[in-house]
């Protein structure tokens, strides 16, 4: 592939030297995809295959891919769902349904705001199935860094940021402190992009909203703050700015203060050089862990090419470059639980699927809100909690010249039986425990303060 | 995590800056693992819990992870074994049944060979579950190479290794010519080797028997060879070998010539500092090409610690950073295929398994057969069949002087409606096509060499 239109953008020259290096192939799959098309016999498939019935006993007659008959009784799909391999960018069906689920996460109304989801479905790649969100973020991590080349991200982030970029890549995470009391740090952030804007000639920045450890998601007014921030560093600085959008906690929002979409699609409607990057999954949004399905999803600039048929082949070679991605790490994803989240659209629909998950959302809200009230009754100039309306979590910090947090989380442990995560890295200004609320039931949020308050008292 | 044993090895002065560098660190599964044990109220757990009832109408009282109850229908096993994480090296069950199968896969007699299987489980690591065999080399590739390093592989290999290692890694492949006439040319693998060693620390190989795209599995005599041929060089070099061993068709050996083994057992056993890597999975081996679950088994050496307590300790460090980089890859490997290897194995019975899969493994050996006599029957000085044996391919040469593979393909398929992968890569002294039998039943063979000798006939 030649990336033609690719290479024209600033997208391009964001990427890193794998990015530039990577793409997938055409060999075996241009022979193949003929062979599809055009032979009478087929030798180009790298499966076995077979008539039901010559490797199973009363099998039928139909051209099958060979199974064991034992694994049949496990699931009550088709073999045809669970056996094979799926293309490299995922099942077909599957990423188109998930675009038209991007789409409607934009909550723009499917009616009166046609013209704009015209133009967004325009803008935006189909997306490209990974295995999981967390190889969605070492991707697109990879993808656009070198080592020794900066990322920003909030001080407070997933730990495991730290193992992609800094571990595994070999990069650096440029950190701003993520809050001034109890708003975002926005100060800090736009130090944050000087400092990189100076040694580098693009910006990457990761933001996850709702926020792991925090729960913090932008209030509607932060949230404006925040794109305004980034168009005006855009315009100033002349340099591409990419923001991974780690969606992973995306629907659990509870405060209607809150901004209550993605901040991917204000990005994605900006005119600059704001390249936003969506990155979700089955994981947290359709509750389930173990099936290893994400989703990436480029926001693309319509000035960067001459037209909506030039779009479409930018929109091919920036998908040629992610499956090549794919192929040289997992080669594809599981094919399971890409067939299951397709029939749990097709088959049983958005509105059964969102009324089953609000229930699962209110029993989060309501702990949400009781652990909240319960620790706003501790009056204790040693603690304080981060602004929080959203996800899993929480973080509680402590003051670090009285209390250590790894000594509170032992002698929490130990002496009183709450098990949390302590986070101390002091050179980051963190020092705290981050509470997992999604896992303790409502019941039990009194006594779980209650003895967090006689801990603190140890103090 | 120290690496104190790790650090004494060859295995470790063999790995890459990120080999080196690659750790899971202990901080949220250190606090996790000890509120298990010791904590009453758990605040540590990042998945969303809550009783049954709460979330599902007419749920039971039961502790869950909360799930959407519309997804219950389409599998048969719990919903424990769908939704949940698993942990990051995978399965525990899973991965010991996986142990205990690659010991049963050395063919050693249970009782007569006793002694010999308590001394190769010593050996071996516990296998890391990987997101496939493809991230199983991935993986390994990435634990050993630097860019711009060498890994030796037969001239006629999968195409993906190249994707891998240097479109991905960056690093560079010796090619030795794989065939001298109907056998190995393992002159040309000491070529190799010799050249390497002039300009690296260590020699890293990648073997793939049987080999896509031949199907050559080496005959008994020729594996002996290989292995002496290993030793004398690592003797003579006094440098670490690693051998990465490709087992992805490894059960589909159809000739009692061939080897009926892995060459991972007979490398395994060797004093010598020849360290084997074995890579397989359920993609063929359980005829399950969409679970995407394979397996990364080291084969370490007795002599690198002072007692069985030190190579227990050694182990431990090889995993955690195997589960350092699947942590920074993938985060885990999905739930639904590793829960269904381990009921298969568990419920079913390897016996079972063995019965179900040779039917498959019969069909291929029928099509092998006639295959390769048709083929002999064409005399024809431009063509010659690669050696083969196993696997779910063979391998076509064709004349480069008189016939051009891509040419030959195109002209196949357009004019007689036969899909083949032409292979021409004048550079490595390919140039032919790869037919895959293992999706061509058996009657349509006679046909499809009928079509070939054709266009043979049209050049």
């Amino acid at each position: 592939m030649e990336f033609t239109y690719l290479q024209k953008t600033p997208l391009y020259n964001a990427f890193s030297e794998l990015g530039k290096r990577i793409f997938l192939p055409d060999g075996i799959f241009y022979w193949a995809g003929r062979a599809k098309k055009e032979a009478e016999i087929i030798g180009t498939i790298g499966s076995a295959f077979g008539y039901e019935k010559d490797f199973v006993d009363g099998g039928s007659s139909d051209w099958m891919p060979c199974y064991l008959t034992e694994i049949s009784e496990y699931f009550n799909v088709s073999i045809q769902d669970v056996v094979p391999y799926v293309s490299i960018g995922g099942l077909n069906e599957t990423r188109e349904i998930w675009k038209d689920w991007v789409l409607k996460k934009s909550q723009l109304d499917e009616i009166k705001e046609k013209d704009l989801i015209e133009k967004l479905e325009k803008q935006i790649t189909t997306p490209i199935i990974t295995a999981g969100v967390t190889n969605g973020i070492f991707q697109c991590s990879s993808l656009f860094l070198n080592p020794g080349e900066f990322i920003i991200a909030p001080n407070k982030r997933w730990g495991n940021y730290d193992n992609i970029i800094k571990k595994y890549i070999g990069a650096k995470i440029k950190s701003f402190t993520f809050f001034n009391e109890q708003n975002i740090d926005l100060e800090s952030l736009e130090l944050a992009i000087n400092e990189v804007v100076s040694v580098q000639e693009k910006i990457i920045i990761i933001l996850n909203f709702p926020n792991n450890p925090t729960g913090y998601v932008p209030s509607k007014e932060e949230g404006k703050e925040i794109v305004l921030l980034l168009q005006r560093q855009q315009r100033k600085h002349n340099k591409p700015i990419v923001v991974i959008v780690d969606d992973a906690y995306e629907p659990y929002v509870y405060s209607s203060d809150s901004i209550n979409r993605s901040i991917f699609y204000d990005l994605l409607q900006l005119e600059e050089d704001i390249i936003p990057i969506k990155l979700d999954g089955v994981t947290k949004e359709l509750l389930m862990y173990g099936g290893r399905i994400g989703f990436i999803t480029l926001g693309l600039k319509s000035k960067w090419v001459d037209n909506d048929q030039e779009l479409e082949l930018l929109k091919k070679e920036i998908e040629n470059k992610l499956e090549g991605f794919t192929r040289a790490t997992i080669s594809n994803c599981n094919h399971f639980y890409q067939a299951l989240t397709q029939k749990l659209f097709k088959e049983k629909g958005i509105d059964k699927i969102l009324a089953s998950r609000t229930k699962v959302k209110e029993l989060l809200r309501e702990r949400y809100e009781m652990i909240n009230a319960e620790l706003a009754k501790i009056d204790d100039p040693n603690i304080s909690i981060d602004p929080n309306s959203g996800g899993f979590f929480l973080f509680l910090n402590l003051n670090p010249k009285k209390i250590k947090a790894n000594e509170f989380g032992d002698h929490l442990l130990r002496k009183y039986k709450v098990g949390i995560i302590p986070m101390e890295k002091l050179d980051e200004q963190i020092n705290g425990i981050r509470i997992a609320y999604c896992s303790i039931d409502l019941s039990k949020i009194p006594e779980l303060i209650k003895r967090i308050k006689l801990a603190l008292n140890d103090f």
